[in-house]
């Protein structure tokens, strides 16, 4: 059984990388580009997450798969969450509704209307 | 410390998904539409993220990369992989170089490019 | 020699639409949900163009990049704008350069750029 | 009246690039690099779409929607096909149904679907 506490190390590093030398660092000069940097990452890279699911390619896959997550935490730091928040989250879905079932599906939908009601904005 | 072992458990689900009724779980129609409808999903998941960044909603943006890595286990479930093969991923980046320093990110650049060469694939 | 006015033609309906009854036409109900649901269309369109060029089918391709360039005239219309805006932007690239040559790219590059700080905006 | 053959004229400067220097060509220099590169500058230019019209800019939709539109071509012409191929699918929905009613858009769906099963290709 494969350890996932390498994410929240990978987190970490990233929330650490915020102070360091944008020359020295790749995600570091991200950080300096500032956000719309960070989120052409994450398009290009969903891409090409898309691009290894067409080929059937099984390890090129979950490279790619890899360089989303990663830059997607990246945009996390970015905004100063972790890979804890999407964790918070899941057990969040997983204690309302279980995983999955459409009726769940649908009631946590309902709900995430309300949240974002709660807080004033819109759907 | 928020515990990330809830990725396992969602991974399972999914993995156990593919053998449910397409009408009863909203994960078994996605598998029995096909990659391409997963893909789409990832896609769509991918662009409600840049949206939540741009908008600079940190709750949203939680809600929204939750929803983006769903899919992409989803996906990876698809084809019989999982979020261990992710973090198996990170681990070995981490091995190689630790994570994200430059020369760090060249390095496994040209390793993928081996690894692409030895699988007699291209890049 | 096949004619280009069509895209003029579908531009100005994508206009008319706007006052048109959702419950009649895809394209009202589109505008009554809002820039997000319309860009979520974009993104959508965006990976189907990916997955057709992936598969090296032509006739879909060209039916994924209808698609793509109708939803992005969509959008247009949304902001009052219209495919007559699109080609004044090539007109005026093409005035600028050419198009094409990396000397012009750089050039309209740091052109963007001016226009940018010109407005206040960021890069 | 702004005139519409200058994406005609593009497209065909497209086409001429494909025998071009690589060094010479922004163009050149993408298609030699194949398929995949020029499909993560759609899927970048589709991300800044998205972008632009969050931050509700004109001039930046404006020039980002040519930036994908100018992309979109070059696969085009990658793939031997041009603005006119589009010309031609938007006149056929055109013929077929008019543009947008939601009866003419299920219309072309159920006949797309019976021209990928002509085909024998896959939905």
């Amino acid at each position: 059984m494969i350890d996932l506490e390498v994410l929240r190390r990978v987190s970490q590093t990233l929330a650490e990388r915020k102070a360091a030398d944008p020359d020295q660092s790749y995600v570091s000069s991200l950080y300096q580009k500032g956000t719309e940097a960070i989120l052409k990452k994450v398009a290009e890279e969903s891409a090409e997450v898309i691009m290894a699911a067409k080929d059937g390619d099984r390890l090129h896959l979950v490279w790619e798969v890899t360089d989303l997550w990663f830059h997607t935490m990246v945009l996390l730091a970015h905004f100063g969450l972790s890979v804890e928040d999407v964790a918070a989250e899941f057990r969040r879905r997983e204690g309302v509704s279980g995983i999955d079932e459409k009726r769940a599906r649908l009631a946590t939908a309902a709900e995430a209307e309300s949240v974002v009601i709660a807080k004033g904005g819109k759907a």
